[in-house]
């Protein structure tokens, strides 16, 4: 047998994982509605639904991953804490599922990290360590912690538990809708939401494909899926901040067997794609999250006719910026 | 008895027209969602529930009253279309609502209306005429077109088949809320919405107080309430350009009846309460909807501890300019 996170390994989150992940994070995640748009339905030729994780917890899906591995911990993990690094969403996700359980989650934050994301996981409690910006001294840096607090690494998306967490997104889908989709389209970065999001259409929805969306700029998930090999990410620098990880190798084993395809889209579909959701949905929403609908939009003949869901997968976004989006 | 519009005269809206409104143009609005945030309730210290008109067709509740109004007209009146002046909201709801019944809609627009909102009109089938920018010549070229067309003129708000219809969207609020509101929050510009509000809450949630916001820079609502006498506006220069418009006076009656207070709040309150919305409900709202949160927040001892309905009355903004409001 391959050894966990060869290729070909075996895949070690069941239906009951996604089942008791569901349980265990149902009464601390927000369940967010569907909306949809009779304005893209027609721009689309498809019937589409919109899963709207920018209105979740701390604003983005990540809390369902967080919630679901740090809710799991035994009491005597629990009581040393968690660790974590990222400049992201997970940070804060990792910061509100520990204070949930009165718990400590040191987050190791790249020196240049925006300061609104610095004060978001003050905000929920969370320890800031900094590092260099560089993975390898994030990496360093989270050992360092982890070593001299005995704390539990919450991965990003690299981890059974996150994986099971965050397909508890697609099984409320699922159940909202009434009839079987033909498609759901899931950004792709460390490929925690697509996995969890196949393994959860292959056990609640085995009529519906699941597709990976992804920039032109980090196309690793995609190379990887046309290799059936892991690439690494060259330093991306898409707009899409949430999506400029290297796909993780579980992912991308899960990808790999139930993931249907992976689309590419390139910056400019993008922008159109977050404007088309903002004016026309009146939905803010953060650039990774407007990638699907820009994969169906630009493979439009594809979809013509399908019932579609979309994960909106978050909305966190510097305000600021925006004027640059629309000028 | 006092002449229709005079200070004092008899309020001709009834309840059965609120709830003919409701059955009239039900199939065809948007039932919109009720959303909260955690964040704001404990910012402001209260329970709020918003009610998110923004995703309402045409982005905004004007549709409600354009329908009514429209889809009372007889059949003959209904043959020869329907005109109305308006460079905003107004003007894309009485274009869709005319579509919808197959019937022309001419729109009055002042020549210096911003190129996305004549395109919006534009798309829905409304026929464009232009005047200059004062109301004296946008009341000309109205009764011009309606004199040699023999349309029925749909007035924005001074109608009571227009404020009939604003009333739906309370009366959504009120049969979604099963506890009573303690306090229901509406915009003011020319009153529509907030007469049909203060209405709705008369007949179907008497326990809840209604209050209008207004910007200082446009606070002729708010004067006229203090002095029970109708004031024109001043040309304001609020960023809350839904609400620059003079109060009606049929509006007025039954604001004074009605209405149990009118609140001010400054331009940097109203820029405060959108990146509030935008940035912690993930929800693209235009400056007027933010108007009545900057309200509840000014005001907060007096919603301390209360459960407090605020309308977000619409979602269209031009994206181009956020970059100046956040910058």
């Amino acid at each position: 047998m391959k050894k966990e996170n060869q290729i070909g390994a075996e895949i070690t989150v069941r239906k009951a994982d996604l089942l008791n992940a569901r349980a265990r994070v149902r009464d601390f995640v927000r369940h967010t509605p569907v909306l949809s748009s009779s304005y893209l339905n027609s721009l689309a030729g498809a019937e589409i639904w919109f899963k709207c994780e920018n209105f979740q917890k701390g604003g983005a899906f990540k809390i369902r991953g967080a919630s679901n591995a740090i809710f799991s911990l035994d009491p005597s993990e629990l009581k040393k804490g968690v660790v974590t690094h990222s400049s992201g969403n997970h940070a804060q996700a990792v910061a509100i599922a520990a204070k949930e359980k009165g718990t400590e989650a040191h987050i190791v934050m790249p020196d240049n990290s925006a300061e609104v994301k610095i004060q978001a996981v003050k905000g929920y409690g969370g320890k800031i360590t900094y590092s260099k910006a560089d993975l390898c001294s994030r990496e360093d840096t989270l050992d360092l912690v982890k070593n001299r607090t005995g704390t539990t690494f919450i991965h990003p998306y690299d981890d059974d538990r996150i994986i099971a967490g965050q397909s508890t997104c697609a099984q409320e889908i699922f159940e909202e809708i009434n009839n079987a989709l033909d498609y759901l389209l899931a950004p792709v970065g460390g490929g925690g939401l697509l996995s969890g999001t196949a393994l959860s259409a292959l056990h609640f929805s085995p009529q519906t494909k699941v597709i990976g969306c992804e920039p032109e700029l980090a196309s690793d998930a995609h190379e990887a899926f046309r290799t059936k090999a892991w690439v690494p990410a060259n330093e991306p620098i898409t707009i899409a901040d949430g999506l400029r990880t290297a796909l993780g190798r579980r992912n991308l084993n899960i990808i790999l067997e139930h993931v249907k395809d992976i689309l590419l889209v390139s910056e400019q579909e993008i922008k159109n794609s977050i404007k088309l959701i903002w004016e026309r949905m009146k939905l803010v929403v953060e650039p990774s999250a407007a990638v699907p609908l820009a994969a169906l939009i630009r493979n439009k003949e594809m979809f013509q006719g399908k019932r579609v869901g979309v994960i909106l997968s978050g909305g966190n976004i510097d305000l600021k910026k925006m004027g640059d989006l629309f000028s």
